[in-house]
């Protein structure tokens, strides 16, 4: 008998994160975490992350509300007084719907899970590239918070953080979920809310994008 | 005129956060952040928070909710399954009070709240001395945190952590904060919950331990 190791895997819900199951599903034990910010389209992104769950039929489930970063505010993406940006992300600049720090949140919870149940691995699907401009999803962070993780848990503890996509550009995160068969007609990407995808935000565009340039049709529904 | 800067100040409502607040109140403008992790004393501790807040007229205050950190477990402090250890604590062994990577979730509330309110730095009253044997109270931890910090904000952000009694002992903490003139009698350092502090918990012990080297008195009531 082999013994597969356990893996925590942050599931948003979205193309990315579903993809990042995927690789992981091939090896490992798997634990799901989704995290509610009180970002808009939470209900939506909630039962896109129980869809892809029940498609690999992972049983232990997390669901962490930390909602307090509604409260603090400062992006666009879960405070209403600030529009959205449509479009393309320009290089170089932070865009609106950067949620201060928020990665850091998410691994938090991800890495108290994961010593609790045993998991030594913890995968996230952040993406650097497609400049999304996001501080908190760069090779630079995710090794600096690893470091912080080593240093902060206990001595007996090793739970290695993994970025499986961190730099494959959409094209080939959509070309590696068809590989691997990954259920993308069950994600939801949209920053806005609505029954449909709105198609004209930055994470629809690169999303849509992405598909265009790998060559498959997003099985997704658009307005 | 003179620029003070702004510093976000972690108040548990305990003795050492308070005596941490006291020196950052010597030169800087403050605000104060409070968490609630599900901990068994955290009304008292929220009312401590407050009263403290009160005497040094703090108005800009955040509360926020981390409880799902005691869905996840792990320690006696939320688990009422698992009971608190008395005494003070042994060399070497992580206690059972340990709340997985929880400084690392407070640490990120802070942060998130600095760059909305462009506060520069944060401070937290971690002690690593007395043996408490919490990987996330080492200076080890908070330097990684820090380059985490650096790594994971917007470029134009700086947002240092300080940590002004991370080698202080409990004696040495409370002659600090007599010489400040920081209002001990409103703090709470109790893990059990109740009217007046048990006495016999690891942080009554240590706390006490403290003052009768110091040679003060402790004005807060016990049981």
């Amino acid at each position: 008998m082999t013994t597969r190791s356990k893996a925590i895997v942050l599931l948003s819900g979205g193309l990315d994160s579903c993809v990042c199951l995927a690789e992981a599903a091939r090896d490992r034990d798997l634990a799901v975490l989704h995290v509610n910010y009180g970002q808009r389209t939470e209900q939506r992104e909630l039962s896109a992350f129980h869809a892809v769950a029940d498609h690999y039929h992972v049983g232990e489930r997390l669901v962490a509300d930390i909602s307090y970063l509604e409260r603090i505010g400062g992006s666009s993406l879960i405070d209403t007084a600030v529009s959205v940006e449509t479009g393309l992300p320009n290089e170089g600049v932070v865009p609106s719907t950067y949620v201060p720090f928020r990665n850091a949140h998410i691994l938090a919870v991800g890495v108290s899970w994961a010593e609790v149940i045993g998991a030594r691995e913890l995968w996230i699907g952040a993406v650097a590239e497609d400049g999304s401009g996001y501080p908190d999803c760069t090779a630079e962070f995710y090794e600096a918070f690893g470091a912080a993780v080593a240093a902060g848990t206990k001595p007996d503890t090793s739970i290695v953080i993994r970025t499986p996509l961190l730099n494959l550009d959409k094209e080939k995160i959509v070309r590696r979920g068809h590989e691997l068969a990954a259920p993308l007609h069950l994600t939801w990407s949209c920053y806005v809310d609505g029954e449909a995808a709105c198609g004209a935000c930055e994470s629809c565009q690169l999303r849509l994008r992405g598909f265009e340039r790998a060559g498959f049709e997003d099985p997704i529904t658009y307005r």
